[in-house]
């Protein structure tokens, strides 16, 4: 990697001396690549429950070394990440408990915080800290193979401390995550949850639903939908690619605001598909022209670049 | 233009000695620019209700000349599309119809076919074919200035003549097309009805919906939304982008269709409603692992790319 330009500043110092990363998915290997080729960590060792991918890991050149034990991993680690689905932290949490050192900042990047707040919380030992964070970035792919280190490169993350934590161990995980170019914002769990329904766990709930739709029908081939998808239907089909158990522990574990948007989006579809049966026209326009505002905000924000842009580039 | 190079076979013959474009919004305008680039006809004439957009296609040079209104454009054509809002196809072809020679290719490019051969079709003069065309393609943008030569390359163009079309007029139609670069398909207008309410429309309801219901919450603020939209609500913003009159008109005139697949999608969406409200992540899980298979076909087929390629590049 040394060959290749850094897409960030490559540090001097590293921020911890020692980084161990539970979990070596598409986040995980991601976290591993960045921190080793900007120096974030002096020592970065990886730990995965399934044989295979530490093999593969090993393969890859992950970090420094790969761990058999997630437990193993942590033993003198200044920080550690979970990357494992949400409804597995509390978990590995237990199981790492008793070999954290005093001073040890413990972080995850699930995507959702509030029941990891809950999970994780009681099994923290004295003299840690506990920094929950969310990376909001991703791609359709799973596993070590997926990760590259500019993934997190001007995406944000979003850190969910509980009230009382230590502002350095916060200050610390933030300079962490602006190493690897992230923009950082801090953030109640609460908030958090209610803030990703909308920008990502409802969409994702509508995406897998509506392919699943398109799938069932009778009367249109699977062949003519992945054929004609180009009109729109083709977005969803990525984003309804992600990991089914990461988002299997999305929505079990953000159940209440997850319920409460699908419920506001209920009613509003109640009104827009009422607007169609009675062609009313002028309901449609006028909702279709407010939407536009959100998205000329995202591309003024650069989160994102216009399509025409994008499609020339093909 | 002539020193860029082209990104389809130029021709040495036109298809068509005289071509007419009535409305000059992205699709107009794209293939106005290919035409030209690519010899697809001799001579271009365009035309819109609206003397500012007359006049900005000037500016832009598109074409060889901007008449003053539809029926003047269409004198002496050989191919006449029509690239205005689905609703107002009929009311444009009744306006042309004594200028259309004996002849005469008519088409339009309606995103909905049924409702636009039932409104067109009244108003053909004897000895004119009407071949009605639906390129699957766009952007965000509308308006002269978004339309680019290249928009329908390797793009599906639905072809839906009625029964009883004169062979070699679908065979000219289809040959445009191709110039252009896209890949023609025909099949009857009730199925390609349905088959882009599943593909195309239904997507837009769903994500003007969505990014409705996010706009009104009051405890997200639109800003949050916008900034963390990378989590998927990103992708429902460019499509709840597209141009109001276009989908008001599509909503309206495929409303049974639209309806069907609204029906269905909502069945679905209860059934992963309850899945979460009572904790059932085995439903989750299984709903969310078949719905890759789809996403697996469309990549496969150079419909898209992964995504991760994408991201790679900026």
């Amino acid at each position: 990697m040394a060959s290749v330009p850094a897409f960030a500043p490559r540090r001097d110092e590293p921020v911890f001396a020692r980084l161990a990363i539970i979990g070596i998915g598409l986040i995980g290997s991601s976290i591993a690549r960045a921190a080793k080729e900007l120096n974030l960590a002096g020592t970065i060792v990886l730990a995965d429950r399934d044989a295979a991918v530490r093999q593969r890991a090993r393969e890859l050149d992950l970090g420094h070394a790969i761990a058999e034990t997630a437990a193993e991993a942590a033993v003198d680690a200044d920080h550690v990440i979970l990357c494992v689905p949400v409804g597995a932290c509390g978990e590995v949490a237990a199981e790492i408990a008793s070999e954290l050192k005093s001073g040890a900042i413990l972080s995850d990047v699930g995507s959702v915080k509030g029941s990891v707040v809950d999970a994780v919380s009681p099994h923290l030992p004295e003299g840690v800290s506990f920094v929950p964070a969310h990376p909001v970035a991703g791609t359709e792919n799973s596993g070590p193979d997926a990760g590259f280190p500019s993934l997190f490169l001007n995406r944000w993350c979003i850190l969910t401390p509980p009230e009382g934590t230590d502002p350095s161990a916060i200050a610390k995980t933030r300079q962490f995550w602006e190493g690897m170019g992230a923009l950082v914002e801090v953030m109640s769990a609460q908030h958090h949850d209610l803030v990703l329904a909308v920008t990502s766990h409802l969409p994702h709930l509508i995406a897998y639903n509506i392919v699943g739709t398109a799938e069932d029908l009778e009367a249109v081939t699977q062949s003519e939908v992945i054929k004609f998808s180009a009109g729109g239907f083709r977005d969803f089909t990525r984003i309804a690619a992600s990991d089914p158990t990461m988002w299997r522990d999305v929505f079990l574990h953000n159940k209440e605001a997850v319920l409460e948007m699908l419920g506001r989006f209920n009613e509003d579809l109640a009104l827009l598909t009422r607007a169609i049966r009675y062609g009313d026209g002028e309901t449609l326009h006028k909702h279709f022209t407010r939407t536009r505002a959100i998205r000329r905000g995202i591309v003024a924000l650069g989160q994102e670049k216009p399509e025409t842009e994008k499609l020339r580039k093909d």
